[in-house]
């Protein structure tokens, strides 16, 4: 079906929210076949986003709003909802106990403002919204569908998978967008490039788009109107050829993250992990910890900021970090062993650098940074270059130590 | 001026690029007091970019368009350009001129495809890019303005800032927006709304907004159309309303998060501070050492995922754990005054909770979360019940706990 996107909110049209919950739905529809071809944000205005509702009904098939449901004064999307389809708010009975038990269960009591939202729109169905309080509304009419999502990307994003995919209609077109991502870490895109640069002026079928972002490449492979199943078959066989040649930089596929990757490696193998940072200050535990089931692979971790709790949690010995500095080869072993000796993991990482802004030297600029992988083998260490933006600096750091484990894990990378 | 966005791209549509750049447009135009009343999004299709510039231009004094400004052949905006305007395009000489030179500073050679970034919409202004290589194009109607900028976040952002800026009409200082914003943390969006009710109902020329998010609720604080110093005015006596109703929520204004406003009260105090945690899994020491400087303020942190971790680097004894559990207030108070005397810091906080979705029980669901403070004076704790999804739960702790640490501070909470 040909789809339209409304986002409805003062806070995306004056640039205080960035909107990505149109992303989300656009992703969500072309997956399931139907094409978002049209995407518009208005504000808080009823007369505005009643006419935004009847033009768009009128030209798409499907039309998805988000925003503007909550239960106070400035949420105007019901009251636009009803004057465009020209119908009364009415109190739906089911709606308001679902989510009064929701507030039971929880032990709570339910403000009085809440009530508000189990009135919707008569003649609409409610998808019921367990993961807020603001139902979403669907409405069919003339063969054309409308859907209301309250903004909060979480809520909107269960009550798009649980609640309205089951409802929506299977698309009837064939020819339809695929799409495949391959996610590369270790290799910059110019590089890449050059590497890849035969096989794309020899290929036409498969549009290859290149993405770079602070966690890697991002490789995007592109079929436009081909059926389904022929377009996977060409992206398949694009593939192929293209990991013939980066393939050993390719950790992921999609919108798996590295950090799942090494937990799927470390579960297959029943192993279990320990990390020790200073730079990162917590961020490689928590990209392992974001994980659901993280305790089967992760058995702590240790945010050694000051040289003293270097030497208190991991035994690093002062004279070391004396010696060599904080940031070196040798500090890396011994933060990298401590953990592995304290937590008697199979593995332990560590990150020592310079995240900046300050904090460089001429001898090891802002972005130096070291990181070390111990096991019961031994240990392993390498030095990073790094930029200057800090948030940048920590996220290449705990990107680039869980790769380093990865390729350990592939037998690339000798300890 | 009345003004609307335009952006352009199969990329942005399809949901694979995020639009930020909106976001950018939206935030400049109301700070030079313009006012961004209406976005849209349409993919790489000239008729369909056409018909949108055709629409736009009628109706709005400034249409700003991004994408699509590229040399290949899926950048279609200068045709469309050409098209909405009935004009042709023709070489610029300086432009081009300009762009050699670029090429030739950097020793480069300049790729054929390039030489076309300098064919432009006869009668147009060309925006010199000297952040890539697609100039901005300017043009000018019947008294309204259409600008189109590349796509790349960072070109148009300098484009905008150094080209496009000085060139726009100062806006007739009446109609101006002013915003603020005041960022609120340990209450809900329904129980602040209940206690505010009176003093919206009061209130007509400043609009409030609720912006809830997993972090807390922000309020945004409008007024328009007046001249920006009456409107601060006006802000500012509406704030002081609000904050007697709510002001213990307030932690900070505009931008600022939680975790600065701690660094900043930390290093006032110059006082410091260490961490132990759990289920957040380093997402607290994360936040904390986001900022530069923060070794001022921030020591250590535990990521005491495992009991073992628990007792080893913290001194929990395994007794306590097994008598209370490890979500528990006493050992929330034993992790805090653990990391506490090894870090002989000030202050030290404690997490331990189910994040989920696995591991909750009928006594202690998924959410359930303990936090600890602990100083010299001793210990506090508070019981936290979030919901049910992972990611949310874990940032609600972090939060939490930063948020407690804060009223600490303010004498708002006793140890």
């Amino acid at each position: 079906m040909k789809a339209a996107i409304l986002t409805i909110g003062d806070e995306i049209l004056y640039g205080q929210t960035i909107d990505t919950n149109s992303a989300f739905l656009a992703q969500q529809l072309i997956e399931m076949g139907h094409d978002p071809s049209y995407r518009e944000t208005v504000g808080d205005e009823i007369e505005i986003v009643e006419e935004s509702i009847v033009k768009l009904t009128r030209n798409y098939q499907l039309v998805i709003s988000t925003g503007g449901l909550g239960p106070t004064h400035d949420d105007v999307t019901k009251k636009a909802i009803c004057r465009a389809f020209k119908r009364n708010l009415v109190l739906f009975d089911d709606v308001l106990k679902f989510i009064e038990e929701r507030y039971k269960s929880r032990n709570r009591d339910m403000p009085a403002a809440v009530q508000s939202q189990a009135l919707l729109p008569q003649g609409s169905r409610a998808l019921k919204n367990q993961w807020g309080t603001a139902p979403g509304i669907m409405i069919e009419q003339k063969g054309n569908i409308f859907v209301a999502f309250p903004g909060v990307p979480y809520e909107m994003k269960n009550l798009f998978i649980h609640e309205l995919k089951p409802l929506l209609p299977p698309s009837e077109d064939d020819s339809v967008i695929t799409f495949k991502r391959l996610r590369t870490s270790g290799i910059v895109e110019s590089v890449m490039y050059e590497k890849l640069k035969e096989l794309l002026a020899s290929n036409e079928t498969v549009k290859l788009a290149f993405l770079p972002g602070y966690m890697g490449v991002d490789l995007r492979l592109t079929v436009k109107e081909k059926p389904r199943s022929e377009a996977l078959e060409l992206i398949a066989d694009f593939e192929e050829k293209l990991r013939e040649k980066i393939g050993k930089y390719i950790y992921a596929e999609e919108e798996t993250s590295i950090s799942e990757v090494i937990a799927d490696m470390l579960k297959e193998r029943k192993q279990i992990l320990s990390v020790a940072e200073s730079c990162t200050g917590g961020l490689l535990a928590g990209m392992l910890t974001d994980i659901p089931g993280s305790s089967e692979y992760f058995e702590r971790g240790v945010v050694s900021y000051s040289n003293q709790a270097k030497t208190d949690l991991l035994g690093v010995p002062q004279t070391l970090i004396e010696k060599h500095g904080a940031v070196s080869s040798e500090v890396a072993v011994a933060m990298a062993q401590g953990v592995l000796n304290s937590a008697k993991t199979d593995y332990a990482l560590s990150i020592t650098g310079i995240a900046g802004p300050t904090g460089g030297t001429n001898e090891k600029p802002v972005g130096t940074t070291w990181i070390g992988l111990a096991s019961k083998d031994g240990a392993v260490t390498k030095e990073f270059h790094f930029a200057t933006d800090r948030e940048i600096n920590r996220q290449r750091a705990a990107t680039a130590a869980l790769n380093m484990l990865r390729l350990h894990l592939l037998g690339e990378l000798k300890i």
